[in-house]
């Protein structure tokens, strides 16, 4: 008897192969039941569990599911720089997934929120990929650490929902490499997603259910997964080619298994290729089988409860706290102002829509901890025109309040997954009945509720405050009443920069593209990248979110641990005698360079929790990744030698110090050939001997003399040999020819 | 005896064909002597003749050529935004070459002006097609009116100089169609030049000069040109590809017509496009027989520098003058300060680098007038550092004058063919010059040379005149000493907009590449077309330029002259007491597009003179191409019905007034299929059908009932059919096939 005693593909009829690579149903496997294999459920998160009450393949309604836990979507978690957190939150999930017999949850997604008009930012991590990479892994590890799969999604480069279901992305491959994959590849290496879904777009062309590049030869052959790739629901429109590009299975089941059939009969598909798609599937349930064994699971929902809780609290980023209008002092007279504070937004719109365990509001903390605050909603959550009479009530709530606590937001019709967003304006709604409550009090602190960034400059001067607090999960409440109210402080960090105007972000040249097709115009120039490398004003920066505690950062150093690799040193300590939290944040800064980078790259933070008064060191390692950048000559990442600024700070503009280190570059180059330009050979050092050779025979006359005066020079500089000629006409070409032998004979 | 007595392809041996399509030497065409095909002499323009005096294959100082009246380089004439100015120079460019028995002069070159920083700006048109076409198409009229050919250059896609030789621009079809191609389309199919030259670089992965797509499928084939394509010098690197893909003419010879022999034997070239090929080689020459038979011509050398003179009268564009400090009178005390105004630099470097008949700098010409002025050279026409004791002589010589004029301007070591500029900013001693000048005497005015476009906001306030001179070759003098005294108003207009930072320019996100490639990320985005549509500040707009007189245009209106054209006319009246010139311009502004289009584009303009207190009516025709954007969908020109504003005005962000025209559109329409969305569907009259009998069948039964809450009905609008599973599982397919069997016998 072998060691694995589970089936094997080798055990399976052909048909019972094709029937593994597409689903049983629109939420579960198809099983083999005659060989063993179980049809598992698998179904949506990314931030708690989505169990349709209607498991059927009519499932028609996203927001009919079993309740779970409603954690902060990531546009909330992804604020708080802290791993463990989201680890935690992972752990939880898993949990939820064994008591409802569920193999798989949707997500994480890490996708890059190339322009914060994106209908899906809200549930994707950061315009950085290190960062959306670093903390997503969390989830994985932490899901899959319970013994239940995730799928990381969707890969890849899906960044906009306009026309999502066929629009090309027409990406370079170095923007691919440094911006658009770097969070999938992070996590693949380090956690091994039991999935991943692929998105619904194309990539360069190809759509990605049925792109062997990105499914085989990056995600396989060069990241190692181990893993099988799903469909998005309804992505893949060809089983044919998706089998044969890697998609192992379809999601949901198109009922088209015969079509796999018949093509592996006729060639279409190599036999193999199945048996290596239908593996994947038989491993996939096997590693589930464990955690779907347990009967009778319970977690448990107070605790889940009070993770979604210290989640909510990290989630909050404090924009501005003038005249340290917060934390309110719960004995003062409080006018909470705002439909928000009594019917929380706490998650986004469409397929990660769950039904939460509890659900308490901010006013209901309020009560339930015996503060005392008037109440006034101020304006509907819709779209629709302001209501003059709630506008005046809320105007009179604020008017003789020691402080007006205005939950303003995004109304869920205002973005969702499914539609991007027109506009990055707050309703208007809203920011005029916040001057009107600022004209009758000054004291005026915001609590902002929405998925992805928006405007906040243009009606900023009427508030002292300004609390960001995303969505933030079924434990919204609670939360927002600790940060407000000072039990805890606020160390959100910005995961994206909030632009002063939308036409300041570079990508809206090309937003949302036209005509089936989206250029990816401003390549590796996203987010940060581009505001500080062509320093253009931001409201604030990525990586920026204050504290009510005060840090310093001090005694920063770096040390080289390897040719190309360094670790930095730094302390912060708090410098307050409230306790808090700060991140500290390492930026590589790269010297010159052959091709164009940013000015500098998050590639390592730390999230710190430090009594008043305390202060740690931080270590931060950074490895050859964190230097390199994809060069499409070399078809792989380069490293150059020389200077490295490492840059550490509390955002990508606040940088307290800056080292240096010096690398020796990984020494890569290409040899000299016809198409090397003369100043390429002047550079070279056994060009530079081929070039002085050129020179003597052309003083001797062995052959034509290259022309001395000084344009002739410049254009010989950038001109490859084999375009002697422009120069020398027929001339030129002995000169081609005497320089690569000589080159060869220098070289063999 | 057959009516055409020259020979045909028809006549020659395989070798004499091949011999053909590469030079005889550096500047001459390879003749067939034993049929009585000559050599004839083709060399560099563009503003001007240069024939090299060393015309043997070993030349190697382009500084070295006979005498030719030198015109103004392109930044200037462009400046004029008048046609039949540029024809006259044309014309007398081609009476030059008769004389030095030159058949065809290299130019003009309309390439964009993506990027102020690129090399070779000073030689080209505009950052706008439509300038670019309209205004050099006079110079290849102009030209062959005399019997002489053209060469248009360089095509396409030259747009810097950085790695020009390998450079691959990556640009989409929509950017090439309206952007970098139409100033090539429009005088192909006007003027049909004799020649035209490829460019170095690659087009989307393909040299120029091997490129069917472009030499071929559009040039030949779509826009019907009747010439020979040649190489730039040295941009063959395959003679066998090249002549595939329908390049005539290697230059200068490499000595590889063995190669193109052996190829056309062995089938790796069709003997028959060889032949066609040679055949446009023997046109060509047949062409220029004429011309090339005169003996003992002799150009008016005055009569030429005349119109050189008028040219750069017209090429000057006043940017500011505040207290209307020119003109200025000629018994005022003027300091005239900078070296520029003794020694001009009055053209750019490189190729274009030719010898005047005569040179009569600013103060040559002033001492000619008998008008009294004192002057100091101030700096040094170098990047070297200040000098001291220039500089105090300057602002001692200014400091008691009426009025200090300033010449100021790059040295001919800032910009020139070869490389691309670092920098808009000017010498930093100039500026600094400036600067002391004006502390001492506030009645400065700076009179600019320059190729390209340089920054003036960090100093323009020291000056309260600006005259942007540009290059205006060998006749600015007298033409600077016609404007500033008064004698001529300045009616140049910009044909390129000033930014106020180089960093503005979208195009520097992907400037000027890396490793071999630069990707057009700005898409149609650029210049103005960027600016005016993302409403980012520049310091002067497209189109701008001041007079001396004053102008009301007036009358406006449009009219339509069919289905999708219009007619504008618009009365413009001198409201001064002033001789002078406006231009009128024709912007038109798309209303809503299917594509992102920009706010507006100039599609028309007209320059009128007009004595003091005379007014007139121009009209300007506005054909289907006004209005028309190409449409990556269709493969062609697209025009979409509806509303289109046309705007009348002096400058880009100087509107006069604004007509509208309801236009029928060019009804082009796909038919429906999978991958049509359903919202698609919806909007397509026979589509509704279809999609109403899918909504009845799922009501009665027949087929599964799409799901209708609010969410599933946002991802349906925007899903293809054949995406139905996504919704539907294996029920979708039904309703798929359904709707497409609807749809066939709907429009069978």
């Amino acid at each position: 008897m072998s060691e694995h005693t589970y089936p094997s593909v080798k055990d399976l009829t052909l048909e019972e192969k094709a029937s593994l690579t597409s689903g049983g149903d629109a939420w579960h496997l198809q099983g083999v039941e005659a060989k063993g294999i179980p049809g598992y459920m698998i179904t949506d998160g990314p931030h708690g569990l989505r169990k349709s009450l209607a498991t059927s393949t009519g499932e028609t309604d996203l927001d009919d599911s079993v309740p779970a836990t409603c954690f902060p979507p990531a546009a909330g978690l992804s604020s708080s720089w802290n791993p463990e957190l989201v680890h935690k939150v992972g752990e939880a999930m898993g949990e939820e997934c064994i008591q409802e017999k569920v193999a798989v949850i949707l997500g994480p997604g890490v996708n890059i929120k190339r322009n914060p008009l994106g209908g899906r930012c809200f549930e994707y991590w950061s315009e950085d990929p290190y960062l959306a990479g670093h903390e997503a892994v969390g989830i994985v590890e932490g899901v899959q650490s319970k013994g239940v799969g995730t799928s990381l999604k969707h890969f890849a480069v899906n960044n906009q929902e306009t026309d999502r279901l066929r629009v090309d992305a027409r990406v370079s491959q170095r923007a691919l490499r440094e911006i658009y994959l770097p969070a999938f590849e992070h996590i693949v290496k380090t956690a091994q997603p039991w999935t991943i879904m692929c998105s619904y777009n194309r990539v360069n062309g190809v759509h990605s259910a049925q792109n062997r590049w990105l499914l085989t030869d990056v995600l396989r052959d060069e990241w190692g997964f181990k893993g099988i790739v799903m469909s998005d629901w309804g992505a893949d429109h060809d089983r044919v080619a998706s089998v044969n590009a890697g998609l192992n299975l379809e999601m949901p089941p198109s009922g088209t298994d015969d079509e796999v059939v018949y093509a592996a009969r006729d060639g279409r598909i190599d036999p193999a290729q199945l048996g290596r798609m239908a593996q994947g599937m038989i491993d996939l349930t096997d590693k589930a089988r464990a955690a779907m064994s347990i009967d009778g699971y319970r977690f448990d929902v107070d605790a889940h409860d009070e993770v979604a809780h210290q989640a909510a609290v990290e989630s909050m980023v404090l924009l501005k706290n003038e005249d340290a209008i917060l934390p309110l002092k719960k004995d003062s007279k409080i006018a909470v102002i705002g439909e928000f504070a009594r019917t929380p937004r706490y998650q986004g719109g469409g397929s990660s829509h769950i039904t939460p365990t509890k659900m308490t509001s901010f006013l209901d903390t309020l009560a339930e901890r015996g503060i005392k605050a008037d109440f006034a909603p101020g304006f509907t959550l819709d779209l629709e025109p302001a209501d003059s009479a709630l506008e005046l009530e809320a105007v009179e709530t604020a008017r003789d309040a020691d402080v007006a606590l205005l939950f303003l937001g995004l109304p869920e019709a205002a973005e969702s997954e499914g539609f991007d967003r027109e506009t990055l304006d707050m309703p208007a709604k809203q920011t005029e009945l916040l001057a009107k409550v600022a004209a009758v009090n000054p004291n005026v602190a915001v609590v902002l509720s929405n998925g992805s960034v928006v405007s906040v400059a243009p009606w900023a001067g009427h508030a002292k405050g300004i609390l960001e607090s995303w969505l933030l999960g079924q434990a919204g409440g609670p939360a927002l009443a600790d940060v407000i109210f000072g039990e805890a402080s606020p160390s959100g960090k910005l995961a994206q920069s909030i632009p002063l105007d939308i036409n300041d972000d570079p990508s809206m040249l090309n937003w949302p593209g036209e005509e089936g097709h989206v250029d990816y115009g401003e390549g590796v120039f996203v987010g940060y990248r581009y505001y500080d490398t062509y320093d253009v004003a931001v409201d604030y920066p990525f990586g920026y979110g204050l504290s009510y505690a005060s840090f310093e950062i001090s005694d920063v150093h770096a040390e080289k641990t390897g040719a190309n690799t360094a670790t930095v040193t730094a302390t912060v300590a708090n410098v307050s005698d409230v306790d808090g939290a700060e991140t500290v944040q390492v930026y590589v800064a790269p010297g010159k360079a052959d091709v164009a980078r940013p000015v500098h790259e998050l590639k390592g933070f730390a999230k710190v929790f430090l009594k008043a008064g305390e202060s740690r060191t931080v270590t931060i390692d950074l490895d050859e990744r964190a230097f390199a950048y994809w060069s499409e000559k070399y078809g792989d990442w380069h490293i150059e030698s020389g200077d490295y600024d490492i840059e550490v700070g509390t955002s990508s503009r606040d940088i307290a110090a800056v080292v240096t280190v010096e690398l020796e570059g990984d020494g890569k180059s290409l040899p000299l050939d016809e198409w090397s330009t003369y100043g390429e050979w002047e550079a070279d050092p056994v060009g530079a001997k081929v070039v002085a050779a050129v020179e003597a025979a052309g003083d001797s006359g062995e052959l034509p003399k290259l022309p001395d005066n000084t344009m002739m020079r410049i254009f010989l500089k950038s001109m490859p040999i084999n375009s002697m000629p422009m120069l020398m006409s027929d001339g030129g070409r002995r000169i081609t020819a005497f320089m690569l032998d000589e080159y060869a004979k220098l070289t063999k």
